[in-house]
């Protein structure tokens, strides 16, 4: 039973994984590094496929069932993106996807998810109901759970953004990225600090939902705080595997405000013209509200998705 | 004096202008694809300096003025992107820049023309106020007038978006760009028909601002109508200039309805992920609404610019 992925099994799931993603670009922009004080590369995974880095764990994943597994299918709960990746890797190579969904989650998420051809069970929006509703189509179907990123393949498979852009851009000084469950950030810390040991990584989550800082800083895995950001990506608290490796590898994890994630999204779409989405603008939030960690370094930063309500935007006119 | 650019205008634009403009890039959407049954190939000059592909004819437009008329600054008239630029394009090499801008103009594009540092005279949204204004800036400084579209130099540096385009993309069957006075349709023209003499060329426009497309139809110009559309940029009228070589070069104008220039803009945003501002979803809407026109061709659509208001967006929850 393998619990803790390795860099090698980042770079095995770079392998497995490489003709069925897009290899999104690193992006720089004169105008943010003028506002943050440094010099800022993005890696855009709102540009890979269902619009989130979630493709690249759901398909390393998906690859690595057993025959017997692919013909039961897969079952999942997510908040959307985990959702819409998993049954669009399970889906295009034959494979059922069965899909546990919060009922509160954005109608661009819903759509997408049944566009790909999930079979959806809507849920309360707490992690009990979820558990249930997963465990009664376990029971229903026997198909494989693939957690959103408590999960050995998932994680691996998150890795490789970081390992794309270590090789398309720049040597970072510093790596960041939104932690919710941690997958990501687990994932992205394996590859960084495998090769780049000396380089500072860092989580960034909403002070709304600070329970990955408050596990880091106090030793013990704090659960999720009621949804309350606008973050909603990063509702979930850290697993045992997430939090292993990140108290390992992780430098810090940075809290911002709602006012901070709102107004870091504006910029980006504004100077970048580029559409993030609100737990992307969380790491970037972080850099401008942590100048004196940041100025003058590289600064690499995972944009992890770009699946928005458009009918529900935070934008409001200036004054 | 010089009145029509020829190609060889738009190539000698195109090295005058190289190393300060972005060579924006040529992106592809197999869902937009799927959705429009062309193959879409999309210049994004979104991506360009100030947004808009307008920076590319101001730029030409600073770099040809005389030692006389760089000391004595530019002035112009323009809804916002052309002023945006022809502002950056002057003050970042020492020249004045006087804009008259209507009072209605989008915030987005007044905050954007201050910040580069123009000296700016709001006036009524009427063509006849803003060249009065303009009158009134030249007898008081001298300074040179530079027309968003009027213009050799601007229409030559116009054409240099096609130019990189067919260099950087696959060779389109037809290529299609929005229409308002005339000025980046006009350069696109000049530099298709050159390279490519049996490609189709269209102009798009929206239905509530179709002067264009009858003064192609009649032989005519026809005036510009009262502003009804989303589409702001393209609220003008051709001049004798560009619809000399509109009605040369051109296959048609396509128009589009607000419903569908809006729909195109929501496709764009949430399937590729970029912001394209109203005026740059007119094209992509006319291929969507003309599948009969463009079933199975390669067709090359010119993304003018990305300059939204965040606080006024069109988008209203699907039902």
């Amino acid at each position: 039973m393998k619990f803790i992925p390795q860099f090698s099994d980042v770079t095995a799931a770079g392998d497995a994984i490489s003709s069925h993603v897009h290899r999104t670009p690193v992006l720089t922009s004169h105008q943010l590094d003028a506002i943050s004080g440094a010099q800022l590369f993005f890696k855009c995974e709102n540009f890979q496929k269902v619009g989130a880095f979630k493709f690249r764990g759901a398909t390393n994943a998906i690859l690595n069932l057993t025959d017997d597994q692919r013909r039961s299918g897969v079952v999942t709960h997510s908040s959307g993106n985990h959702a819409a990746a998993l049954t669009h890797a399970a889906v295009s190579r034959g494979v059922k996807a069965y899909i546990v969904m919060p009922s509160t989650a954005p109608e661009v998420k819903k759509r997408a998810v049944a566009g790909y051809g999930a079979e959806i069970t809507f849920c309360e929006p707490t992690l009990a109901a979820r558990e249930a509703a997963a465990a009664e189509v376990i029971a229903r179907t026997g198909a494989t759970m693939v957690h959103p990123f408590d999960n050995f393949y998932i994680i691996a498979g998150q890795g490789t953004a970081a390992l794309e852009m270590l090789h398309d851009g720049p040597e970072p000084d510093a790596v960041i990225a939104p932690v919710g469950g941690g997958g990501l950030l687990s994932g992205t810390s394996i590859t960084v600090r495998h090769l780049l040991p000396h380089a500072k990584i860092y989580g960034a989550e909403p002070a709304l939902a600070d329970d990955a800082a408050r596990s880091l800083h106090s030793g013990v895995i704090q659960p999720a705080l009621p949804p309350a950001t606008i973050a909603d990506g990063l509702l979930t608290s850290l697993c045992e595997r997430t939090f292993t490796i990140i108290s390992k590898n992780v430098d810090d994890i940075l809290t911002v405000s709602e006012e901070e994630i709102i107004e870091a999204m504006r910029l980006v779409w504004e100077r970048m013209k580029i559409i993030i989405e609100p737990s992307s603008a969380v790491p970037v939030a972080a850099v401008l509200a942590n100048r004196g960690l940041f100025t003058g370094m590289k600064v690499a930063v995972i944009i992890s998705g770009g699946n928005v309500d458009l009918a529900k935007l935070p934008f409001r006119q200036h004054a």
